[in-house]
């Protein structure tokens, strides 16, 4: 064993803690509560397991678990942006470029440079894996915001032009949960909890 | 596709947004507020991912992960149990199955199987990946306590022998792990921090 190695790991596991910390303006399901990065992540990697077989295709169920369960890591340094934020890019960032640096850069050499890797290919969002992964990101507020009476929707007043436009990237990762998804929009319009 | 089965998905991934409400004994690091299970499952996921190198025996690790992001699941039923509850058997009551039964028979029925035989397989810990997902479901509150001072080994009165015993389940995935983590144990006591 490489003491080193191990020690860096654990640094690593430590640090990642404050994931639990980043509020998202997302609420949890049926609730006022404030959804973190950690429950999110956690939602997502078993959302990607449970669903995995609507991806239109082939997917290596383990990179996207991976994707999901890190992706927001970089919110360490560079916060939350919120996905309707008007003025501030969602993703893609040097901020998180850089978070990802430092905060992977914590584990052993290897390790670091295949985890920002499969960091960097979630954020270009163009391999199978990375589709799907999206799908999920995308799926699980658009849940917690129907159970939510119109949640961030009302809150922040996005409308549902933006809510089909950015809800969109489902359809990139499965055919059947964008139908579903869209019937979800459509339905929320109908309640009167998203305005066209 | 099959309506009928997307909508049972969806219900289960709405069903488990209550493992965010279930709190832990165990602090965050360094931190007084409680660990949530979902947070802890994503940890335990990612720590998974990270120390897998370290496992004794070959494992697929997407089954230690999805062993580690379920494990929790049940106490949705059954509540949380503390490790050092006297009273209560930590782990494989009635109460647990039930509710693996319930919680999991919201999927359909093909997944629904599959999700409770990977709980009992981690209940029972007798294959490989049930081993080193059990290393790490008690590696991460050694840590936490660590960095909190003795945490709820001080909170709750527990020992270093009764420590020892319940820790040393991590040798059985890891013997590299398990060196760490006595070095841990060993460092907690020389602190004053853990009682012998």
């Amino acid at each position: 064993m490489n003491t080193k190695d191990l020690l860096d790991q654990i640094a690593f596991i430590k640090e990642i803690d404050k994931v639990k910390y980043i509020q998202r303006k997302t609420k949890l399901f049926n609730s006022d509560r404030n959804e973190n990065d950690a429950e999110h992540s956690w939602h997502l990697a078993l959302m990607a397991i449970v669903l995995a077989e609507h991806s239109d295709k082939p997917i290596d169920v383990l990179k996207v678990v991976k994707m999901v369960l890190i992706h927001d890591i970089v919110e360490i340094d560079a916060g939350d942006v919120f996905l309707y934020d008007l003025l501030i890019s969602h993703s893609n960032t040097d901020a998180e470029r850089l978070a990802a640096n430092r905060i992977f850069g914590l584990l052993p050499k290897k390790q670091a440079d295949a985890f920002i890797e499969i960091w960097e290919e979630f954020e270009a969002g163009e391999t199978n894996e990375a589709k799907f992964a999206k799908s999920m990101d995308r799926l699980e507020p658009l849940l917690q915001n129907t159970s939510n009476n119109g949640g961030t929707w009302k809150e922040f007043g996005v409308g549902y032009q933006k809510v089909y436009e950015k809800k969109s990237v489902i359809k990139e990762g499965s055919e059947t949960l964008w139908t579903y998804a869209e019937g979800l929009i459509n339905e929320s319009v109908e309640k009167g909890i998203l305005k066209k």
